[in-house]
């Protein structure tokens, strides 16, 4: 008798990538493909079931699927309204892949899948409320609470890099002003490291000499100040105190015993980290920041795939 | 035979509130009596019982009790750690009140115990993912999600007041800084209104003469505003603003499809509320933003008893 498992997808603008699991999320197998999105939705479509079949062989029963994605969701039918990464508009993922698989079909915003992934199979295991943030080009994530995800109307709840710290702010993107993101994402990292050399070229020469002529990254700030740069350790100190603020928030409002915190601009460390926890201890309210752990995510970059196949479980 | 209930108690420092209610929170019973707090847990406690045994009677069979209290909690075993409105440390109170009433009990922070009431049984009722949010001298609320409220590991999650605004903002007495409630809560807007009359008194006039010598209160520019004052309405607008600024993290955060705003300050209406409205409008994501609904709280000053009791039935 085949063995029963569920399907995640996570259906990215360049990649998509599959797996199976079992009903704690144990990856049975997984399997990846370029998206070819410019191909169209059907035939992306296409291969996502090939995708999933081609695991599955005789082995597996499929008994449901998840897909993370980003984009605009409407999950009544897995509806994609609008996937800018994509080129897709108003596209019935869900439905289609139903129809072409035969089993349910949930479609989840990709922070909250991982955020989901992360918590019942990842480096959440054991917990009930726990905040997933990601911090790289730009901060996303998502919120757990007494074991389930909070998801809200249109399953894009957890905006947490478009949440305030200073509603006088610069304008952001997205609409909103003085967003985290702005301050504390790689993108903020690199933009800030720029300008304080540019500012500055005499303290900024290391900054200046690292990017060699081409776009400051955050990485540059962060080997900079691995190498001991004053500048770049005030850019990532400045930037790891937005952090903090932001996570102020977050736990005021979700009151959780666990942060998971990943994302490439994680990895810059300390220089980051340590005034980002800083300023979480100092301003937390004392009876909701007691005890509340700091950790890195274990699910690496099958987080999305591993959490969609699960809610299709849950 | 005896009609099943819930008992809710609103534990306040001067008032003792107790309902009775069924299953969907209709209230079948209440009465109300002084707290006395300063007469010590243990006669406080026996109090709550009589008031519950004298709303029974012979006709209602208790199956549980809901408690809602301000102070720092420990959700096991409903033990209050610190109430520093009934001057209380470390008071098993659920426990005791199992004990003596025989059906269980669950205590619960009662802004996210009125966030429920109005949710299961006020303006939320048909939702499911809703911010409540109570704007008086401070600001508190709660968040549904799902059809479950978002409780947090020490139950004390929604602490709306005390998300910041403004990371480089003033310091707020919970530790924090920047914190909504130092823009927008009934005392802000009257320390605001106080400040822009003293800082003018000219165009502060008419704000300075209805205070008549006493402390300036929200009821004063709120009366001002009303009678066409210019300054009061700047300060009134000002603070909408932030409380707007305010929502829009909320919505980034839970994706709800209803915000039920309260409290006293929130009866100033138009003047604070317009401005509100016009910044959540203006900056939430608009995938987020759209068709999210803004009502008033239909459950009054029971809505803390009646949820407590409703998550006792949960």
């Amino acid at each position: 008798m085949a063995e029963k498992v569920l399907a995640g997808i996570d259906l990215g603008g360049t990649k998509l990538l599959a797996v199976l699991v079992d009903g704690e999320g144990r990856v049975l197998a997984s399997d990846e493909q370029p998206t070819y999105a410019d191909q169209g939705a059907d035939r992306v479509i296409g291969r996502m079931v090939e995708l999933v079949n081609g695991l599955l062989g005789e082995r597996y029963e499929l008994t449901g699927v998840g897909v993370a994605t980003a984009g605009t969701l409407n999950p009544n039918g897995g509806l994609i309204e609008i996937a800018t990464n994509l080129g897709w508009k108003d596209v019935p993922l869900g439905l289609e892949l139903e129809r072409r698989l035969g089993v349910p079909v949930t479609v989840e915003n990709d922070a909250n899948a991982a955020a989901y992934g992360e918590w019942k199979a990842g480096a959440g295991v054991g917990t009930q409320d726990c905040v997933f943030i990601t911090v790289s080009t730009g901060i996303g994530g998502g919120i757990v609470s007494g074991g389930r995800l909070v998801r809200g109307k249109t399953a894009s709840a957890g905006e947490l890099g478009h949440i305030t710290i200073d509603w006088n702010g610069p304008k952001c993107p997205c609409g909103n002003v003085g967003c985290l993101e702005l301050y504390a994402s790689g993108t903020a990292i690199g933009r800030a490291a720029a300008a304080a050399a540019e500012a500055d070229p005499i303290r900024g020469a290391k900054l200046l000499e690292l990017a060699g002529g081409v776009k400051m990254t955050s990485r540059h700030a962060s080997e900079a100040a691995k190498a001991g740069d004053p500048l770049a350790a005030e850019v990532l100190r400045e930037a790891g105190r937005a952090l903090g603020a932001g996570l102020v928030s977050m736990v005021h409002m979700a009151n959780p015993e666990l942060i998971i915190l990943g994302g490439g601009a994680s990895h810059i460390g300390e220089p980051l980290l340590g005034p980002m926890r800083d300023m979480l201890d100092e301003r937390v309210i004392g009876s909701m920041g007691r005890g509340v752990r700091i950790v890195p995510p274990t699910l690496g970059t099958e987080a999305g795939a591993i959490g969609a196949a699960l809610m299709a479980g849950a």
